[in-house]
């Protein structure tokens, strides 16, 4: 990924200018026990002692690491400067800030975005420790715009791997749907995609349970375990699945009906429910456009949901997608205090968002959600996905 | 893990008490993003919205969690009560604390300890306003003293994972030993050794780069990428390695010296230095025992390599081991700013230590690191791994 990294900071000093920011520091230690995700964009590896990148808005990239880092640092390439440390980096830390003298250091913490809050708890302590006595601790701020925007704002390169990932998150729902059948269960259709996605080298889009598979009204919604229960006519067969191929996610949803006897086509409460959630992404691509805030794009689907006589779904209606299925930064999402200020961010151009509302219970056959994902044009919105615009029936009958 | 989550249930409860403590919070979101590894302990998956898992010294064991993962928290059977909500956590969340009314609540933060310190910033500060108003955030308390305990007191079950890991990570030293020669890269032996693990099914103990491998006076030492040196006669061969497997690591380092035409053994200044490293093990494994403090085991340790004439190491002499190769809790390390106080943990029974003096050159023939494995026992230690006791030569000569 190393061209991608360089691709980023680049990116990171025009946001920095844009946002009227001096300086934005990453501060780690043991990142691999899981840690600031914001680091991967600027550094391919991890730290194991406390360690700090710093990018400023006029073009220095300074790393100050553990001296066992210095190395691997300095061979990435990235770096204007790096400075190893053994027993203490309060000193050079400190001496290096009070040379930039930021008036403003963003750091990697943020009440709203989850995506952007990788900053500890215990490590904002150490700060505050470490730059006692000086006035630089007052001019902390949170980088949530910072990381929102290195998110959110994909490169080409980085367009063309989620594209990638979509065109195989496709080709595998294909072959399930090919795949599933009356008895089968949730956990079997679950294994087979699985298998799927191994067979072809490439990672789930999320931990487990990743799908997540939902056959008929009695299935456990949301993000519960793939079950023993089986597929049988009268139920809607609901899938929820993506990809991470190449560092890039993929993450849609796909609807089958399973026909009853006789049956040809779904039935009447089941077809208008999904002519419900097409319409609802339809009339959220419509809208989704750069300047437009999150919450409006959510309202439009969601009126058209409720209008039609369904209950709200429990959810925003879609969110970013990047290096990780739910990647953070703007939500289209209701106005929700869980939510925080995520759906009051407006799109951009680059911007990658899934569109998926959802019906719980459509006619006592279980869940009907569909989940496509757009990218944000200069003008609009383009599809990413190839749209589900109908509901096709498994097993014999069609 | 569903049988170690309802032990180190179990065990929380008693370390709430020993440490009179009312209750322990672990409060995430969108925990597959990293988050907090202190989480896995309790429960085996991933929670997208804000969730907050409490366990109180009274046996009360309370999941607030979105209602899409209400199935799934429900299903896993180890909470006395599951509360779902949809639009926000905050009133659920205050009227369940307000209904326990701990004097102290711990939460996962620590300026001392990286595996106790889960908690982001952005969450902390969520909480303090969640509890605005209330007594309760001047109750929040660091749980490092609950989560070291809970990752460092072994069960018999962790214990015999930890145990397979390690018997796994010595026999692919077994064969590297046997597959390295010289003309053979720094690379070529990490692909080895990753390619050993892969066919054995097991994960790598960290992230890039393990193996860290090092031949010669002119490698990369510490935490470097594996490079396309060569092995050569003179050059001492170090690897530092260890596998995750059935969720738990090993972390062994073993060397092999590469004889020059006409040697038939190490050349005295290496025998010297190995001699060293394996004697400050020795001392360090004689001292280590429940209430020793981590610092005292490593001075002790530190002395043998000084007093031989060696420059101190630049790193702790062990830390612990389990789900993570670097586990947190206390440090066999020196009283260095960047170790906080966890050279001050005193050793419990149970706690697996690794013991790695090392000597950064030896003789101009690279670096010499031996580390090995031990579990504390009632009345001292107990060694883990089959330790390296002669320094073999590599290749034809012997």
């Amino acid at each position: 990924m190393t061209d991608l990294i360089a691709e980023k900071l680049e990116q990171v000093q025009g946001i920095l200018d844009e946002l009227d920011l001096d300086a934005w520091m990453v501060f780690v230690r043991e990142s691999s026990h899981g840690g600031d995700a914001a680091l991967s964009y600027i550094y391919d590896g991890a730290f194991t002692w406390q360690s700090a990148l710093i990018v400023t808005r006029s073009g220095d990239r300074i790393a100050i690491v553990g001296k066992f880092d210095d190395g691997a640092v300095r061979a990435a390439g990235h770096w204007t400067e790096v400075i190893p440390y053994v027993q203490s980096i309060r000193d050079p830390l400190v001496a290096t800030i009070r040379r930039l003298d930021p008036r403003r250091l963003a750091l990697d913490f943020s009440v709203d975005d989850p995506a952007a809050d990788g900053l500890t708890h215990g490590m904002y302590l150490l700060l505050i420790k470490y730059f006692v006595g000086t006035s630089y601790a007052d001019r902390f701020v949170s980088a949530d715009d910072v990381v929102g925007a290195l998110r959110g704002r994909k490169s080409p390169n980085e367009l063309a791997r989620i594209e990638t990932a979509i065109v195989t998150a496709q080709t595998i729902f294909d072959e399930v749907g090919k795949f599933a059948a009356p008895g089968k269960t949730e956990r079997e259709i679950a294994r087979f995609m699985q298998e799927a996605a191994l067979q072809r080298g490439v990672g789930l889009a999320w931990s487990q349970p990743c799908p997540i598979v939902n056959t008929g009204p009695h299935s456990m919604i949301g993000h519960g375990v793939p079950s023993e229960l089986q597929i049988e006519p009268g139920h809607i067969l609901h899938i929820d699945f993506g990809v991470q191929q190449d560092g890039y996610c993929s993450d849609l949803q796909r609807c089958w009906y399973v026909p009853r006897a006789g049956e040809i086509s779904p039935p009447e409460p089941v077809a208008r429910a999904f002519e419900a959630v097409v319409n609802g992404i339809s009339v959220a691509a419509d809208l989704l456009k750069p300047g437009v805030e999150g919450w409006q794009v959510d309202r439009a689907a969601r009126e058209v949901i409720t209008s039609a006589g369904y209950p709200e779904y429990g959810h925003a209606l879609g969110h970013h997608v990047g290096r990780v299925a739910h990647d953070g930064g703007g939500l289209l999402g209701p106005k929700w205090e869980r939510y925080g200020k995520t759906p009051f961010r407006k799109a951009e151009p680059g911007n990658v968002f899934t569109l998926e509302p959802s019906i719980e219970d459509a006619g006592g056959c279980g869940c009907l959600g569909l989940e496509e994902m757009v990218v944000v044009t200069e003008t609009g919105c383009r599809w990413l996905s190839d749209r589900q615009m109908t509901l096709p029936c498994l097993g014999g009958a069609r």
